[in-house]
């Protein structure tokens, strides 16, 4: 059983204990939304990142603890929200020093200096995997966030930046070895230092259709949209942008760039520096690349 | 380092960022407090129980789903919120059968259903330990959240129920053998089967001056209170209400049974049934069983 199919089973048990009065949203976007009441909706998410999956164990922390508070609030920034807290629950390795701690913490610190986003608590046990679960909250004007369901036909397809340079990174950089104190390599760079687009999340309320962040590869998350809205999507790949240092075929499968995709309508081009057109919301279903249908092929996790 | 020492470190190196503008209690207390609009606080709390840790990996995963939804949502029960959502993180080992996933489901579905708590998102992914997270919401009038330290001297402890029957679960049962369907042994049911009190934390709003779930054992737990508040405990031990099968060291020292322990002035005894006073807060620092002062040796997580 793959990731999906579990997800899909807990949420098939669960019923109708995954909504409730106060849910505007469940299980199946980036994050749920709970009603808050002067005007705004609370956006909540949690992500877990594991060592030897998601970073290597000999990484330095300061990079592990960035990397693992921002990949969580790039959900925020999918959902168009504003952050507010955040906690973190870890399971340690044994007994690691207070020194390998404290440049954990530090890379929390710099991450949440730079949402300015409180982290008010946490969990702490140890045990035989080094892993981080992020929980993270915040605050879209009711009714404004961004969801995977809204894309129409005739939207364009946007993308936050250039993609590629995580996977990139994966193949060609020595992880484990990059310092956070040094100059980062640009590709370790884009695997340890995603930026979380929570400032064009905000932007994109009230003028995209739909959002997300791209964790699972470019064709992957898109699909994700495709089936949520009922649409179908044609990309030009000579216009992805892809990264310095990466393929094409990295910026269109690869994970962990945590860019923001959405649709909607041609966007005047002074609201956003550096946002892509990529392609179109068509009314087929599915994903064409330059025309041929791609099979949904991003990363799955562990999948067999 | 222990975990107490680890977790002073990571809140002493996140310095300002584990507080801000809406955030009137961060880490320390049972859960942290945000502010929220309506006259409403938002209360959360994550907790992570492991494999082989909180639970035998081979034990019937309903009874673990439930267990480790219910120790997460006692927190809110000890702030006095009412629960609005929760959201619940997986590491699981290597590729479950969808029969043992459901069970799991199951399980936390029978805890949010009891607490009326939505789940309303996660995450997963599959590693080396199985291990459960949970984020835990909830809501509480403005300024009346339940806090570690309001204990005044002069006040009554009392706590909400017999003690120390999961300790003796853990020394006399085969806990992995147990099954959520048959009769649980009522030892084994202590331990799988916590009750988080949530009742009884919103009753204690505006009544009790500080409140704790006993998590790591009522003198570990108290002494907390006691430091927080800057107050002393005088304990009776005659007064301690002891689980049947259990034992009395197993109620003073034992951790996990997740009732309520609180201070107030005399309530009234019409206020809650099953409520047992063991003792009052006076002025000197410390604990004291029948007059001997205590070391603070409750359980600590791993403590080397």
């Amino acid at each position: 059983m793959n990731e999906f199919e579990a997800i899909d089973e807990i949420v098939r048990t669960l019923g109708a204990n995954s909504v409730g009065p106060h849910v505007q949203l469940g299980p199946g976007d980036d994050a749920a939304i709970i009603s808050s009441p002067r005007g705004f909706d609370t956006v909540s998410s949690i992500d877990t990142l594991s060592e030897g999956v998601h970073f290597p164990l000999a990484s330095d922390p300061k990079l592990i603890g960035y990397r693992s508070f921002m990949v969580s609030v790039s959900d925020l920034a999918a959902m168009g929200a504003e952050p507010s807290y955040a906690m973190v629950a870890l399971i340690l390795p044994d007994y690691p020093e207070i020194e390998w701690i404290k440049r954990l913490s530090e890379g929390f610190k710099e991450a949440a200096d730079i949402c300015e986003m409180p982290i008010v608590g946490g969990n702490l046990t140890y045990g035989k995997q080094f892993s981080i679960s992020v929980s993270v909250h915040g605050w879209v004007p009711s009714g404004l966030a961004l969801q995977r369901t809204g894309s129409k036909v005739g939207d364009m397809i946007y993308v936050s930046g250039r993609l590629g340079g995580a996977a990139a990174a994966l193949e060609q950089c020595d992880l484990a070895g990059e310092r956070a104190e040094g100059k980062l390599e640009p590709l370790a760079s884009a695997f340890f230092k995603p930026k979380s687009r929570l400032d064009i999340g905000i932007s994109l309320r009230g003028v995209a259709n739909s959002a997300i962040d791209i964790s699972d590869g470019l064709l992957k998350d898109l699909y994700s949209i495709s089936v949520c809205s009922g649409v179908g999507m044609e990309i030009d790949s000579a216009s992805v942008p892809v990264a310095r240092g990466a393929r094409l075929e990295q910026a269109l499968y690869g994970g962990d760039d945590y860019e923001l995709c959405f649709t909607g309508q041609m966007l005047p081009e002074s609201l956003f520096s550096d946002i892509f057109c990529i392609g179109k919301v068509v009314s087929s279903s599915g994903i064409r690349v330059d025309g041929e249908e791609v099979a949904p092929g991003g990363y799955i996790h562990f999948s067999r």
